[in-house]
C-alpha cells in the first residue's frame, strides 16, 4: 500500500536504488538486494517443515516490514498471516491485505489501543498479547466502543526476561479475565523464548527451550482444566523452530529471519555441531568501493546508515581474500591485503542482524540471474509507534 | 521538499508521531523529540564561537538529514551552507533551497557523478572531495557535458584512516590536475580527523589534531608556492572544532552533532578534565513503559529500530534512579530497582550516537514548554546512494 502507483515517477539514485529490468551491475549502492531464488528456497524449506510437523506458520513481519514479502510467504509458504511488534506496523499489513495479524507485543498507550480496536474494520483478524490485568479493561472498552473483537494471547515470559507473566496460575488468572471481558476473546498463549535464539550450541538452546516447553505445557493443561482452550500456542524463531515444532504443544511458529538470514544466525550450530545450513543467504547489502588510496585498504559506501551493527559487522559474501573490518556513518573499511579490489567494484555484504538492517532501507531490490526483477518497498519501515 | 503539503492529511500514530499544538504527553512513542530551546542555544553557541574566531561554519547535514534544521542553522547560526556525505542527500538539501552544498566524500560511480554534475542547475554551489587522479577526468567530463562547474577539494587523510591522500606532494599533484581540468575548479582542502573526535582526553585529542594541522599547513603552503590558493580549508567536528578554529589554517568548520548532542560526545572531556558542557542535550528518543510485570524491571518501547547502539546504549535523561540496560529490536529493558516506573510513563533517552539514530526516524517533533511546536521531516532519511 505504500508502494507508489507508478515506479516510473521515481528517480533511480534518488527515490529508488534501481529499476526493474536493470542489470545488477547498475544498481545504485548502498542498498538491500534480495536473491529471489534463495528467498523462495527458504520459504519452501520452512513451508515443508511446517507441513511435515503439522504446525501453522505465522511469519514474523517485523523482520522484513514488507507487505510484498508477507504476501509471498502467505501465497507460497502456507503462512496463515503475520505477527509484528507495533500497531502502526500491523496497520500497514492489514491495509496491505493481510487478513490475520498478531501484534506479538503489549499495547498500552490509549491512542494505540484505540487504533488496535479499529483494526478489524480493515478486514483483518486482530490479535494482541497481554501480560497485565489492567490492560484487559482498556482493551475491552476500546473493542466495545468500536464494536469489534480483539483476540488476546496471554504472554508468558519463558526465559526472554522481557514482557510476559510467570507460567501457571498467573496465566489462568489473566485468561479468565480476558474470557470474561466484552469485546475480547481469549485465543491462547504467546511464549517466545527470544534470549536463546542466538546461542551457538544446539544442546544449550535445546535445554532452554525444554524449560519453555514445560512452562507452556503446564499452562495449557491448567487452562484446559478451567475450560479455556488455546486456539493459538505461539512462539519459535529461526534458532529454535524445530524444537517448538516438535514439542507437541506449540501449534504456531513465528519465524522471521529464516526468509533472508543474517551473519548472526549463521553462527549458530545444528545438532551435528555445524553451522545451520537449511536456510541460505537471501539478503545482502550491495556496496561499492569508493576509495582505494592505501594499497591494502579499500573504503566502501556502506556504513552505519546502511545497516545495524548491534550483532557485529557484516561479512563479505563469497570472498575470503577481503574483509570488512570497520564501520563509520557512511564508510566501511575493507582489509584488502593483496590489493585486489578496484574502485566501483561491487561487493555483497551479509548483515550481522537482518531486522534492524532492513529498517534503515526503503526498498528491497529483488534480483535473479543478474537482472533486477522486482522492487519491493519496505512498507512498514519506520513504523515504530 | 519532502514535507507533505498539508500535515492535516497525515494520521498521528501512523504517518506522524504527533501534531502541532499537541501536549508533549500525547506524543506517540517511540519518536525523536527536539528540545527547541536547547537546539537554538547550541546553534547560538557555535555561531558565537565562529564569529569570535573568524571562521566559517558549514554545518554537517549528514547528522540531522533535515532541510528545516539546516535552514535554521543558516538563518540563525551564520552557517554558509551544508556538507553531507552522499549525492542523493546533497540533492535533498539543494532541492530544499540550500545554496551551497559540499559532498564531503568521494563520488566515483558514473551515475552518481552525472547527478552531481547536474546539481548546480538546482541553484546550489556544488563541491566534492577527490582523492584519486582517475576521478578528476570523470568529474570533468560530466561537468563539461552538463555545462556546469564542480568545485573540488583535495581530501587529505590526516589520521582518520579512511579516504584521502597523503599530505604534501600528492595534494599538489591532485590540485594541479583539478586546476587544469575543464568544468572543475580547485577550491581547497578537506581534512577531517574523524578518528580523534571521540577520544575522551583533551590532550590526546589535541596531540592528534596538532599532527593534522601540521599536515594541512604544509600542504596549503606547498599549494600556495604553486599559485594554488585554498578558498576552503575544511574540517573539524564537535570533538575538535576549537582546535581547527584556533589553528589559523582551517577557515571552515564542519560540525554536526553539536546541534543535537548525544551520549558519546558527552563522554569527552574539556581541558579541565570535565565532560564538555558548551552544548546541551537537544535530541531525545521519547519512549513509553509498556510492561512492568517484574517489580524491578520495566520494558519500554524503544529498541534497535528506534536508535543505533554502535556507540553504546542510551541513557535516561534526568534520572539516576532507573537505567536502560538492554536492547532488542523493539524493546528496551530498564532497571528499576525501586519499582518507581508506571506503565505508559514516558522517558527521554539520550541516544549513544545521534547520526545513525536520526537516520531510522522519519520525523523530528519540536517541543517547547510542554507543547509540540513544529514537525520537521527527516528529509534526507534513507538517502544513502
Amino acid at each position: 500500500m505504500n508502494a507508489p502507483a507508478k515506479f516510473d515517477d521515481l528517480e533511480v539514485g534518488f527515490d529508488i536504488p534501481a529499476s526493474v529490468g536493470m542489470a545488477e551491475a547498475d544498481i545504485q549502492t548502498p542498498c538491500l538486494v534480495v536473491d529471489l531464488d534463495a528467498f523462495e528456497k527458504n520459504v519452501r524449506t520452512m513451508r515443508d517443515f511446517c507441513r511435515q510437523m503439522g504446525v501453522r506458520h505465522r511469519v514474523h513481519g517485523k523482520m522484513h516490514k514488507s507487505v510484498d514479502v508477507a504476501r509471498y510467504q502467505i501465497e507460497h509458504g502456507d503462512a496463515v498471516g503475520v505477527c509484528c511488534q507495533k500497531v502502526s506496523e500491523a496497520e500497514v499489513f492489514a491495509r496491505g491485505g493481510v487478513k490475520d495479524v498478531l501484534v506479538s507485543n503489549q499495547v498500552r498507550d490509549p491512542a494505540k489501543i484505540d487504533r488496535l480496536a479499529r483494526m478489524p474494520r480493515l478486514g483483518a483478524r486482530t490479535i494482541v498479547c497481554v501480560d497485565d490485568i489492567a490492560n484487559v479493561a482498556d482493551l475491552s472498552a476500546a473493542a466495545v466502543k468500536h464494536g469489534t473483537t480483539i483476540e488476546c494471547l496471554v504472554e508468558i515470559d519463558c526465559g526472554a526476561g522481557r514482557c510476559g507473566v510467570t507460567y501457571g496460575q498467573p496465566v489462568v488468572d489473566l485468561a479468565r479475565a480476558i474470557d470474561a471481558a466484552p469485546g475480547l476473546k481469549f485465543s491462547g498463549i504467546q511464549a517466545y523464548q527470544g534470549a536463546m535464539q542466538h546461542m551457538k550450541d544446539y544442546d544449550e538452546r535445546k535445554a532452554k527451550i525444554d524449560i519453555a516447553v514445560d512452562m507452556v505445557r503446564t499452562s495449557v493443561d491448567m487452562l484446559k482444566a478451567e475450560g479455556l482452550d488455546c486456539a493459538i500456542v505461539g512462539g519459535g524463531g529461526t534458532g529454535s523452530y524445530y524444537f517448538e515444532g516438535n514439542s507437541g504443544v506449540y501449534n504456531e511458529l513465528q519465524c522471521g529471519s529464516y526468509a533472508f538470514m543474517d551473519a548472526d544466525y549463521q553462527r549458530i550450530n545444528d545438532k551435528n555441531g555445524k553451522p545451520i545450513s537449511e536456510f541460505v543467504n537471501a539478503l545482502f547489502i550491495l556496496t561499492s568501493v569508493m576509495s582505494h588510496v592505501k594499497p591494502d585498504r579499500a573504503i566502501c559506501d556502506a556504513g552505519l546508515k546502511a545497516q545495524s551493527v548491534d550483532s557485529g559487522l557484516p561479512y563479505i559474501f563469497g570472498r575470503s581474500d577481503v574483509e570488512y573490518i570497520k564501520c563509520s556513518d557512511e564508510h566501511g573499511v575493507i582489509s584488502d591485503p593483496q590489493g585486489v579490489l578496484k574502485v566501483n567494484e561491487k561487493l555483497k555484504l551479509v548483515p550481522g542482524h537482518c531486522d534492524p538492517t532492513c529498517n534503515v532501507h526503503d526498498w528491497y531490490v529483488g534480483v535473479r540471474n543478474g537482472k533486477v526483477e522486482v522492487l519491493w518497498p519496505v512498507s512498514a519501515r519506520g513504523k515504530a509507534y
